[in-house]
């Protein structure tokens, strides 16, 4: 299987969906110019689908091993890591001052979506990476930032997350993991966590770990707990390694997916010796965090498309290659491949107009992420912030319920070889089922759309993406594919609003009700959204067909996919109308044990 | 992880649902009392949970290994096999002619299901025997019978299918397997084939191959196909084993998942000496499969629903023991476990409420299997007849969707434990994927349904089952629960009528559109029968109510499952009525080019 990196449509999304030229029209993005963003999304796809992709197989094979107290990565990935340092990936979009690229973020997501496609156990590293340099450069004390954040940035160390305990997962704030105060500033840090993502390896020569733990007079759950940066290897002022920081890795989870990706459960000071500093405030660690969330979600649900992308190739290969059956509604003598049977077409439509969907979501939100920092005018960046805090439950929760989906699609295309491993689609299934999960449940996101989203700033935002989308179908033309798009996304609109209002008047009534249709909610809104940002690539398909030299054929694929997406995909999540604003009456109607069997 | 078969539920199901007791009455079954039928379940249930379910995650990390030419079990199996067929399980519903208990076909069904929960590979090895036994039954010569059907009804001996080849997977009829007439009326047999569950292993003496191949003038396609026993060592005049025939393993599959079933690629032949006895007549291989198929493909129907038996199980037991978090609509104080939190709710009651109907579709369907054979009444026989063939893609498709979907569902339940294989639900996603491959496509079942069953005899049958349900919704009141539900599958039968009606159109016009909207309607005709089943089972609980000494908590939950299903459940199947009547413009608009990256 061969990855190849969708850059005609991420740079068709980019000019025509997303809208990037605002972006690059500011000062700070001068040097992005379309060549330039042209050239690096070029020079990306082919690195991950050359370098990367060549080690998804055997690294899920190998795996990362545990071996005398360290871990080691499977065979290439030292060597690919160094070449992806090299490159400067890990810098695209970094901060110049700390010798990043300085490029917009909205290019990094891209990158992070192809590594995904080619090799998702890889990628978590940098991916974690980026988050670690985002907490130090919004947080940290400028000592901390220049002895640390150079090398973080370039990837020559690498960095973890450190959240999770056993009775702390989705509830960070019941952690234990202890933190006290040294005369000298520092910090000694003492507890266990879990589900640490490659939080040891060999493919870098130092690792920083971001620790959430509580200090011993820190008020209870989520106001108590504070950030703490906890290298491997102490840094000396010279800038060289150190000795070695009093933390272990006790163990490795045995994982249905991502078998590259080292899950370590790690232990901190064990011998009373493990060396912490401080990042921003005692207690404030969880506003910290809430710094990088954004963006870590937005990554996750990425991965989710990348996942989705990957798949969708995997099996439109296999069914332009597999010759099997007579497709029904022609002649007994005409042996196809399964391409040409109209339910295996369903199959593949649905997955490449879903991906498409979801990746115009996240796209959208990271570019509105962007503007939200850097845009000149101060209503604008409000906008952007608004309308990126209300999309990022949307990127991560449909982007990764997608993934998963359409890695499942892809396995039931491929038939009986789909349940072979060396066939590499059931990989991409048991890889992509992690991220419904990680970075809070979709579930979680759900909650977060309606609970918090949906009220921030009073409403506005929603408001204002609605106004938008039902500004944009009175544009549409009535009739035609365009058309066709025009009804059934209008009812979609309609729906959604019908919903929202209903949420909008529970919320102050009952909250439990309000949760207990979060999730179809959460799909109505993203389906909606994904159609919309299909009919408006489908719009400036149309106008785009008129130039002359247009890709004729590539434009129709807008339109079709559109119109597929609106006709085939969106009515049942319209549907879902009634099911969200039926309440919680009958979720609670009987008790647990009469739903045990 | 505990698997608890359920009993309850099912009891209720053949008593208030099915109506078994139509079956029990028939002289064949008179031995089938209600307490005997009650014992057998609660038997079924104790060997399943104490003995299999035990084997199922050490089967799954240990694997069928092939050891110097033979396949070695994990360790247990061999064991476990020996008390399966001391216990007469594997004659349950088999004909006591040859040795078999003679119990209603719905018994074996039943425990097929339990099977697949406690163990799904250990229960492939029974399942394809039982196809094996039918085939000789339905087709072969006294001699063989007598030969071969004592010890394959007993389990001392098993049985193997032998369809597919690499070229020739679902489309059989391209298979190129040899077959050449010797003088002693025995055939030689020569050709590989893959996928072969339980082509060898160490739990019993001897196997049974059925396998297809094709005579030297047979004509092309599956008009060219005879089956043939090929047994793993002769059998003596004397009935004890005699030579080993030229057949053998040349190597394991590496598969996503049920690891303890060994898939063997089977060689027949390599020394031109693999002798083989014709079933049935020459070139008529293709007719003795369709006797077995359609008890094949419920029995897969029925593995889909054990494993969404398992994984609500496998949900609900890590929901009520798992605490995180405060639900969103009570109070800080409420840390409570992921039960109480209403998304958690909705996901467990979605998982429930969809096993519950998928084995309503597959115990309706086992009944009138049964009825169509040994019914006293032509009429009767003809019109359950065409009731099972109509509801088998039913029973095999959406009960192997939800197989997955569920399996999907409750390792989300599970949050970042159920991607760890310790926990036991990664496996039931990985096992149940097969399901909606295997015994032909869900795609094949859905072309079958909207390509041949709706035809049946005129579309008699369905018509009939519209009617059926019909006559029942006009007999629900207006109000209530019964009243909700009645509104809701109300419009799920109106959708279906429609979308049939539009099927029924376009058949004439252009079978390529119909088979486009296939899998939906496929959905769709399987959640309108499900939702009807389950407000069958509403309707007899609140009449079951009334009774001492009534199960009150269970009969409720019969109401409130059957309201959720309806209410929340079946809309988004509602909507797919648009999608499915759009024929099959879109799907081929685009060229296999412009559907690349």
């Amino acid at each position: 299987m061969t990855y190849s990196a969708p850059l005609r449509e991420m740079q068709f999304l980019l000019d025509h969906v997303v809208g990037m030229s605002d972006l690059t029209a500011l000062d700070r993005y001068s040097e992005a110019t379309p060549d330039l963003v042209a050239a690096i999304l070029g020079e990306a796809g082919k690195f991950t689908a050359e370098v990367l992709a060549p080690l998804r197989r055997t690294g899920d094979l190998q795996g990362s091993k545990l071996v005398n107290g360290t871990v080691e990565t499977p065979a290439g990935f030292k060597e690919a890591y160094a070449q992806y340092v090299d490159g400067g990936w890990n810098a695209l979009s970094a901060d110049p001052e700390y010798g990043g690229q300085g490029m917009p973020f909205i290019l990094s997501c891209a990158f992070m979506e192809m590594i995904t496609s080619a090799n998702m156990a890889f990628g978590l590293c940098p991916m974690l990476g980026q988050g670690a340099v985002e907490a130090l450069l919004a947080h940290a004390v400028p000592d901390l930032q220049d002895r640390y954040l150079p090398n973080l940035v370039s990837g020559k160390w690498t960095g973890t997350m450190n959240l999770t305990e056993p009775q702390a997962g989705s509830d960070v704030g019941a952690l234990r993991t202890k933190a006290d105060r040294q005369a000298d500033g520092s910090y000694l840090i003492q507890g266990q966590k879990i589900f640490i993502t490659w939080g040891d390896h060999d493919v870098a020569e130092n690792v920083l770990h971001l620790v959430l733990a509580r200090l011993p007079d820190a008020p209870q759950g989520t106001k108590g707990i504070s950030l703490f940066l906890v290298p491997k290897f102490m840094i000396n002022d010279d800038g060289s390694l150190g000795a070695r920081n009093d933390l272990r890795v006790v163990s490795l989870e045995h994982k249905l997916g991502i078998h590259a990706s080292p899950t370590c459960v790690m232990a901190f000071g064990d011998n009373g010796g493990c060396v912490g500093y401080l990042i921003g405030e005692e207690n404030k660690g969880m506003s910290c965090m809430f710094t990088m969330m954004n963006h870590a979600r937005l990554n996750v649900g990425l991965q989710g498309i990348g996942c989705a992308e990957l798949a969708y190739q995997q099996a439109y290969a296999y069914a332009r290659d597999r010759v099997q059956g007579v497709p029904m509604g022609t002649e007994p003598a005409d042996r196809a491949p399964i391409f040409e049977h109209a339910d295996v077409r369903r199959m593949l439509l649905t997955m490449k107009a879903s991906t498409e969907a979801a990746r115009a979501i996240a796209f959208l939100n990271a570019n509105a992420m962007d503007l939200a920092h850097n845009a000149t005018d101060k209503e604008d960046r409000w906008w952007n912030q608004g309308l990126a805090d209300l999309l990022t439950p949307l990127s991560k929760g449909y982007g990764t319920d997608i993934g998963v989906e359409n890695a499942s699609l892809a396995v039931q295309v491929h038939g009986g070889m789909g349940f072979i491993e060396e066939t590499g689609v059931a990989q991409t299934l048991r890889d992509a089922r992690i991220t419904p999960i990680y970075e809070g449940t979709n579930g979680i996101q759900a909650l977060d759309l309606v609970g918090r989203k949906l009220a921030q700033d009073g409403g506005e935002h929603w408001q204002a993406l609605f106004r938008r989308i039902e500004g944009f179908l009175n544009s549409l033309p009535t009739d035609g594919d365009l058309g066709a798009i025009r009804t059934d996304l209008g009812d979609a609109l309609v729906a959604l609003r019908q919903a929202t209002a209903w949420i909008m008047a529970e919320r102050a009534q009952n909250m439990r009700a309000v949760a207990a249709g979060a999730t179809p909610y959460l799909r109505l809104f993203s389906m909606t959204v994904g159609g919309y940002l299909l009919a408006v690539g489908a719009k400036a398909a149309f106008a785009e067909l008129k130039t002359p030299d247009a890709d004729r054929e590539f434009l129709q694929s807008r339109v079709v996919l559109a119109r597929f997406f609106a006709e085939q995909l969106l009515p049942p999540a319209s549907a879902l109308m009634g099911p969200i604003t039926r309440g919680d009456g009958l979720l609670f109607a009987l008790s647990p044990d009469q739903l045990a069997v």
